[in-house]
């Protein structure tokens, strides 16, 4: 036992005091001292630095020791990740693709329709945006499951976004070439972010954000569907829920439709019931997916027959017939409408980035491969550029589309171009059929499909872990559901932001305690079974220390002081003699952080406490000796644990006794 | 040595394989588990972390346990910190306040001249800024040492900021009145951030950006200085470089004048003398101190025996004269300009306080007494609101008075006093004899003072210490010096704000090693001697976890592993069969981070690796289990230190074997 040293965590039969006599019986010096890495040239570190900022996956990794030839192959491969899965195709697969290309496809062609209207747009731009894009897509996204296409989120903010700059009753080919543009633009941020390897930005939306944002958009996309539902004419152009409200009060006596009212809830309680039967029944998910094609056939033919029309159930009336037509012209590259374009492409393609991300990266990890976030980005920018070139408004990946994709056992990327064929066939023959289908169903079957955007669970969650999370989440809600979708936007990214930057300017600073009989030493908090050591206050800062931060870390360590100083006058104990700040968890220190602890150390002096440090990570270490602040605590003051540091000067305090 | 458990830092005579033998023969279990604290109501919680983030320096604990009277009492003196000081007042103080003020008095007259000109202001605006807002601080400040005025760097922005919105030239009247405006809401700023304690908001604007700012502005206004050092008639009204020397070089023929320049350089020449004679003897920094006003009476006596004004010598002419007319009236309180005024107010508010605040701690650490930041803050607030009122504008704390201040002997902010009585004076009675005042002689005297301002001492330690800082500083001063102030304040704010978010997206994970015959496990790459345990890959996280970085943790992790298979596939190594992750430094984990946790979870079963972690924080600790992570990767698997972890395992495998 004799020379066994107390330290960080070992378990010990012997108390300090022992241990520091038994320490004066033998000084053998400590084997180890606190290092720090050999000084890199300031090129070497930056590279590095910029390597772990950007380079994080090291996407050049598979090339290394490649013979040239191997190299252009996998090239070309990680360009066009269908020359790789397209080697290896073969009927099984294709089955597969085919039954989850025709599901998506029957569930996307309604879904369209809506959602162009979201958009403010003619029913046929939605079909046009699940033709080409999924096309593009898929010969160059690695994810197997995402279903491309118009989504209801992007489609309402988009729609809002427009409509603040341009009338689109009053003057509509504006709009469409603002539309354009701005799907243009926001193409160009999605791949410009994934090309300069900045996807992480995206990251920036915090996970509880996105699921109060999605539930507030899902509501007031629920909400704008009443209009189409109840049959109503003339319908707020705003999105929060009082002024739908009033509208929809409004219009109750002279406004409803029963015949209207009729349809939309009967087929809404049909798509609901194979909805439920799905979930209740995996094997029959697929009576959930075909009903909403199913329901638009029954409704279509019912009004023909009927001819409800002449009683006032609204109708699509007029779909175009026929493919994309070109809209490069269309496209403003000057003047005032292209900042517009550009402003709104940015925020929408953010958003259009982040649900297909974050959709992406959940079947990656359920199917378990790895997906390059940024070589999608660039796949989905690429394919909103053509898009909007080719007549299309913002497309991403639907979170319910793929989720179906998923289920009915797509292989690959090739059931988005099974969905978009079966889209042109539509867009060129059986158009003119959609002319009697009833605007009631459409609604019914998006308020079916948005109701799965609102996540219960999740929120719950949320709750539970974290409950700042959880005000993010809700303010993104309310944000959205009682002002409007950016509004909600800017108060998600708020939070988050502000989340961040509480949680760096006030890192938790603890005092630390030795489990006796051991020399662990923990936050007493934490371990209250944790005790204080006579003479010692030993704190831990548990993060890294820079301008934002280091004024309050001197003064929080100095209050602990306080504390302590009253605590021990009370109980009339010796005073104070020596303060151990525990670095473990200080990463990184700046010019601000040594200013405070130069401060600090003066401070201390005055008091005569000797200031001690403990464990300080290379980077601090760097610093520390750069600053000359080694030099000013006083040499043999650092130490490679808090128990090192206690014994070493405990024995001190003996052998002065 | 039986039962010493290998741990976290022990020094151990024994090896891994030795030490899980011994620890075969004797199971006794380890004495204390993770710990965690008792659950907390949510308000307690709440009102914690709100306590931690705004009354950090526990502003209430003086009033603890004291009887009424004396709390009214105590209240009164943190209102008036006056009525405390005051009453231990006494000669010995007053003559050192006395010579004090009488000292800084004769360096502020000359310096408010000329800061009134960067302003775009009457000279006699100056003054009054030196009279009532001093006054007004010396009875609600703590400090001791500040002295207040205008100052130069608030001048400059102020009056950059003004004419981008009012012509002075064209509606003089317009702009005072705007100027008036933005004060009163600078105040109201300050006020506001004190009295909310959001006080740490200054905080964000980095030492770095801060020394690279104040360093451009300086040379930037010391350009401005070449109008009146060298007799330009028309001088640019921009403050970047380019324009300034093209409108300098522009005049040389035609604009220069000889006699200013000969007045100018001489006196610059003496005052940069003195200067350097009171760097060198300490004991004679009063020669420094008073040769401005040295200057002045000697260059104005001069040209009004000479008559130089007549010779193109331009002179200050007309001071009104007489105190503060009230400017209440002129305050805009609607309108336009009352949001241009917001505006300005804000940003100059903030811009007074960092410099404010900076000296304040400065010479408070000097002096080693505690200064209330957010009472400070409520103090500036105060005596702007008060100046915008009686003809002031923006005035703070000066760097070069408060140092004169302090070397002076001043012992309480009544040397503030002192001063705004002789300022009092010299509006009431000497102000015409300024009419023959030299501007060369201002010029000179204010490029003597913003001098000091330039910090290259500063800047190269911040280069040695930290190259991101160092990026901040110069991309702070070139955006001063070459484009506009708040430009360079922008790119200031920016990097400062980049640079924490890059540090929290993109937190250090490293590989920890064991130190042979201990059981201490470091950081591999700041202790080179540190050995990898065979089976093992321990990974430490270095920083909160959360949506922002919760992505990359994980990739960074499964990287290591990736890096661990190859390095062992090459030298065939028993592959890895346990992650653990020391979670010392982890002091909280949101709903993103446990998602992240568990899709790592997944990845590793197929791996089949299994994960362990080491020394959750308390506060990840609740989160772990609130959202059933602990159960998901079975029991057992959470341990107080690494060294236990690894001890626990390698018994097992020996067990296996």
């Amino acid at each position: 036992m004799g020379h066994s040293v107390v330290d960080d965590s070992g378990i010990n039969e012997v108390d300090i005091s022992s241990i520091s006599s038994s320490r004066r019986t033998n000084k053998r010096p400590l084997a180890y001292k606190v290092g720090f890495p050999p000084p890199r040239s300031l090129v070497s570190e930056f590279s590095q630095n910029l390597k772990e900022a950007l380079f994080t996956d090291d996407p050049l990794r598979r090339y290394k020791d490649q013979t040239t030839s191997r190299k252009i192959v996998l090239g070309l491969q990680s360009l066009f990740p269908i020359l790789k899965w397209g080697r290896e195709y073969n009927l099984i697969k294709f089955k597969g693709d085919l039954i989850a290309g025709l599901t998506i496809a029957s569930l996307c062609i309604p879904q369209d329709i809506g959602y162009a209207k979201l958009a403010n747009l003619d029913p046929q731009y939605g079909l046009y945006t699940s033709f080409v894009p999924p096309l593009i897509y898929a010969a160059l996204s690695s994810s197997r499951d995402i279903a491309i296409g118009p989504v209801a989120v992007v489609s309402l903010l988009l729609g809002h976004l427009l409509e603040q700059e341009v009338d689109y009753t009053k003057n509509r080919e504006e709009y469409y070439r603002l539309a354009f543009t701005a799907t243009f633009f926001a193409g160009i941020t999605e791949a410009a972010l994934g090309f300069l390897r900045l996807g992480f930005l995206i990251d920036f939306l915090s996970h509880a954000a996105i699921v109060g944002f999605m539930g507030g958009a899902a509501i007031t996309i629920g909400l704008q569907q009443l209009k189409g539902l109840l049959g109503i004419q003339n319908f707020t152009k705003k999105t929060d829920v009082i002024s739908v409200m009033k509208s929809v009060w409004g219009s109750v006596h002279h406004g409803w439709n029963w015949q209207t009212i009729l349809i939309g809830v009967a087929f809404l309680g049909f798509l609901l019931l194979t909805k439920y039967i799905g979930k209740r029944k995996r094997s029959l998910f697929w009576v959930a997916a075909i009903a909403p094609l199913i329901s638009i056939i029954l409704a279509t033919f019912f009004v023909y027959i009927t001819r409800a029309d002449k009683h006032g159930v609204q109708i699509v009336k007029k779909i175009k017939k026929g493919v994309n037509p070109s809209s490069l012209h269309q496209i403003y590259f000057s003047g005032p409408n292209l900042v517009k374009g550009i402003k709104i492409g940015v925020v929408s393609g953010m958003i259009a980035l982040t649900e297909a991300v974050a959709i992406g990266r959940t079947f990656a990890s359920m199917k378990d491969y790895q997906l390059d976030g940024n070589k999608e980005m660039v796949a989905l920018g690429t394919m909103n550029i053509a898009g909007s070139l080719t007549s299309c408004y913002v497309a991403t990946g639907s979170f319910s589309r793929s989720a179906v994709n998923y289920m009915a056992g797509c292989q690959t990327s090739a059931s988005n171009i099974v969905m978009s064929i079966v889209v042109l066939l539509t867009l060129e023959l059986i158009t003119p059929l959609f002319k009697y289908t009833p605007n009631a169903v459409i609604a019914s079957i998006i308020i079916n499909a948005v109701a799965g955007l609102i996540d219960f669970k999740a929120a719950f969650l949320i709750w539970k872990i974290d409950k700042l999370d959880f005000i993010a989440c809700v303010g993104a809600f309310f944000g959205v559901v009682f002002v409007s979708v950016e509004i909600g936007l800017l108060i998600a990214v708020g939070i988050s932001f502000a989340k961040i930057l509480l949680q760096v300017t006030r890192p938790r600073i603890v005092l630390l305690g030795n489990l006796l009989r051991t020399s662990i030493y923990r936050n007493i908090q934490q371990y209250p079974e944790a005790v204080r050591v006579p003479g010692f206050v030993i704190v831990r800062i548990d993060c890294a220390i820079h301008f934002s931060n280091s004024n309050y870390v001197k003064e929080r360590i100095l209050r602990w002081l306080r504390d302590e100083d009253e605590h021990l006058k009370v109980n009339n104990l010796p005073q104070t003699e020596f303060l151990i700040l525990d670095m473990s968890p200080v990463t990184d220190i700046d010019t601000s952080g040594i200013q405070a602890f130069e401060e600090l150390c003066k401070n201390l002096k005055k008091k005569d406490i000797e200031l001690i440090l403990a464990n300080p990570g290379s980077v601090v270490m760097e610093k520390l000796l750069a600053s000359r602040f080694t030099e000013l605590i006083g040499s043999g003051r650092i130490f490679l644990t808090v128990g090192e540091a206690v014994l070493n000067f405990s024995t001190k305090a003996g052998e002065e006794a």
